[in-house]
């Protein structure tokens, strides 16, 4: 009858397990203005309901990686609260927007298991989808994370490894139906800069530079209902010679925000196609970004263009200090002060074709 | 013609007084956000709104100790400005959910006057009624604090000591019109523990634990309107040798949403008790708590029962160590480390009878 | 083609140029909610829909500086990005309210340059306007700030001083139609001071004090999309020997909350006449504050009258200790622990006439 909750550790998840995570969430005007507050975000889809008619929308929808942080923090406790370390994103699909007073449900799928070979450990693959209240998926992504085991004896079967996309495709791509007049946004941001303006290998250093304090990062990851003990647990981080994390999803939204300047027209994100928490971030932390762009995908429509973008976070050092390693190269490639190597795509409006 | 406020002393007070608390306070959605924000709280009933429809709610109440701790706070200004130290609770009732946009106002009865033998300050027992816009009761508390005196020489008359109940009795606790389907909690929870499956004697250690920020407590505490100086005044505080106080409905807040896990299917708090802040708690404090059934309560309904638990609170420790001593032992039987002792009744979804 | 955002430099204005500032941004009660939780504002008007109501308003407002510092904020990017102070404000004029769900535009001129005989930098003065979303004007004010120079060797023309107000006159002060039931406001708050029991010359001590955590102004300031570098860059201002400043409008944000006692039935700001931010604020500072009253302003209005204040604020002190130079004494006269220096003017209601 006990009720000492202790979480999944690796033995307990099975290939093709679903796991419906507790509970569904309604997002509101207050997790946006927490959202703005612990961030700084500006885009201007979301920050006035005027820009988002003006821009064809009914209303404005919230913040991308607002959305993102709750649909994940809902995982957390099936997923995460027993991982050692939370390895890679891949094909994060931005499906449809979300809006205020939306409910989200979100589950999660167990696509692979890998056993370390040191057997106390192993990695677990997700397929995790998010729903609103009507049954539409608006997000879904997959993720891997290393788990711990309980029993270091247990006997865990034959590795599974899934196959995921470096990128998703075009056609795989949200397109909303955004009237010829996004084009007005320029007016908007004070920017002219679009779609057509962005050249492939482009750089740009975003100009601004974020330090994150305790509070900040508890408040949102506490915000998404995200348990995962590294952030929460000083007396326990401590007690292992450590400190509380900052979870990696706040560390996005920070930079997400920073790319803000430079990216002003903007209109959503359409997918993250991989990433990974190169180095830790803690308290105290002054978190900058620069961005490449990677590439300029035709989403077959007038008015909208996707730019895939790669985005590195770093501590304590300004964006013009980034180095930006070979695409392939992976972590060993980068200084011990970055923090945040991502790669997505983004939808931003087209001049003319 | 002074407009310098000082705040009630204890020879203020006068058995039978009424003081009406400024001002109402209309609560909102933003308030919730940031009452998760603050404590990471789970609750089922309030996390989505497609969850309290299921239940059989119109809407989403807001959080019990989003509620408690905005009404307590109106009290302050008149009750507890010039208090030495907030000793105890009791007879909380949480008699009617509160919903977004209801505005509530707070009146205190003083019940209770009893001067120290040192003369310097005093007991003042009050009672404290919460009504919403429609002249309904929500909630009510009997509190006692001590407050300095402003003239130690002032003549403050016979003690008054009221009776208080050491337990809400079952009569006295709330009964909504839950449809039989409350039993879905389980669904949306992903746990199978019901009224049913909790025995008398029974110890559950929750897993979390959360070290609070400075900004943390603070931004809760004045989102209550919560005005006492301990919790805000850092360079009073460290010229009397001493740090900021964390407000104790935060530290209750906390703990309360750690017992989450263990206790998921909880509908709501249906009263405190008792309780006491059995010792400080500053920023900086990682707190954990361990909760154990005292009684189980038949409310006279079919779907729903209540249970009687016993919460102690404690910081830099986890839940596994702390040690529940005898009721009635006092707070002379905790050691140093622990801040909260809480007993309260929540409802809780039977499953069957 | 770059994108690498670097703002406006002293040589980038020019005497007439108007700035449309990016982006629009609607207010929401999850940003009141924030504005609370960041302050401890307490004013009537705002706190409960039922206050508003009996007051004469169809909703309750949202509070003035939250408005004042949301609008300031869109200025930033163009304005003061590359700001070495920011000197001072005239003519503030809280032209009407502004309600949850708005929208507000901002728009600046600039009415004045001013090389430095260093040739390094130079005052910018603007004028700036807050639309709503009807077009009609919310809120303007001017300010000067001290700007860097990109090239020191730029010519910059002939300087131009703009003309300002040393007081907002009355016949520009706002008139709202308020019901003689405004005088109830004395039911809610508890105290019975009215504008007729102002005196010009009387002193209040406000009591409380507040300690301004890390989180507390980095919140506020991101939540007003201001991008000022100073607050945020802790790596930069550490490398230049110095600390993140708490941004000038949260300071006096708190110091408002805190004038709320000896203030009660204070309904709204009408304007600010004149301030300046006399020594910076850090966190951890304690910040506290006293009132004189400067004149008695009559609105032409039987219900309502103008009291036109003064408010110094100090860090790390007392508000009793709070001396009051003469006026025009100018910065220089005050001790190095005062940080905010404001005279502004509120609309109180009358007892009769």
């Amino acid at each position: 009858m006990t009720k000492n909750r202790s979480g999944n550790y690796f033995e307990d998840f099975r290939v093709g397990m679903t796991l419906s995570h507790a509970t569904p969430r309604t997002l509101t005007e207050g997790d946006r203005s927490l959202h703005i507050g612990l961030t700084g975000s500006r885009t201007v889809l979301c920050t006035a309901e005027t820009n988002a008619r003006q821009l064809g929308f009914e209303h404005r929808p919230l913040e991308d990686m607002l959305v993102f942080n709750m649909a994940f923090g809902k995982t957390v406790p099936d997923i995460s609260l027993n991982a050692v370390a939370n390895l890679g994103y891949a094909e994060v699909r931005f499906v449809s927007h979300v809006y205020p007073c939306d409910t989200l449900a979100v589950e999660s799928e167990v696509i692979g298991l890998k056993e370390n070979s040191n057997r106390k450990s192993g990695v677990v693959y997700v397929r995790s989808t998010t729903r609103n209240q009507h049954g539409h998926e608006v997000l879904s992504w997959v993720r891997w994370v290393m788990v711990h085991k309980r029993d270091h004896g247990a006997n865990c079967g034959e590795a599974v490894v899934p196959a995921t996309q470096p990128v998703v495709p075009p056609e795989h791509l949200r397109r909303n139906d955004y009237a010829a007049r996004v084009r007005e946004i320029t007016a908007m941001t004070g920017f002219d800069d679009l779609w057509d303006d962005y050249a492939i290998g482009e750089r740009i250093d975003h100009p601004g530079a974020m330090t994150i304090n305790d509070s900040d990062h508890s408040i949102a990851t506490r915000l998404y209902q995200n348990t995962a003990r590294a952030h929460f647990d000083g007396h326990a981080m401590a007690a292992s010679g450590g400190r509380r994390l900052v979870y990696g999803g706040h560390v996005i939204s920070v930079c997400r925000a920073l790319a803000y300047d430079g990216l002003e027209n903007a209109l959503s994100i359409l997918a993250i196609n991989g990433g990974s928490h190169v180095n830790p971030t803690h308290a105290g932390d002054t978190i900058a970004c620069a961005t490449t762009v990677l590439d300029k995908v035709d989403l077959g429509q007038d008015h909208v263009g996707g730019l895939r973008l790669r985005m590195i976070g770093v501590k304590n050092a300004g964006s013009a200090s980034i180095v930006f390693p070979e695409p392939g190269e992976g972590r060993a490639a980068h200084p011990s002060n970055v923090v945040l190597d991502l790669d997505y795509t983004i939808a931003v409006p087209r001049r003319q074709r």
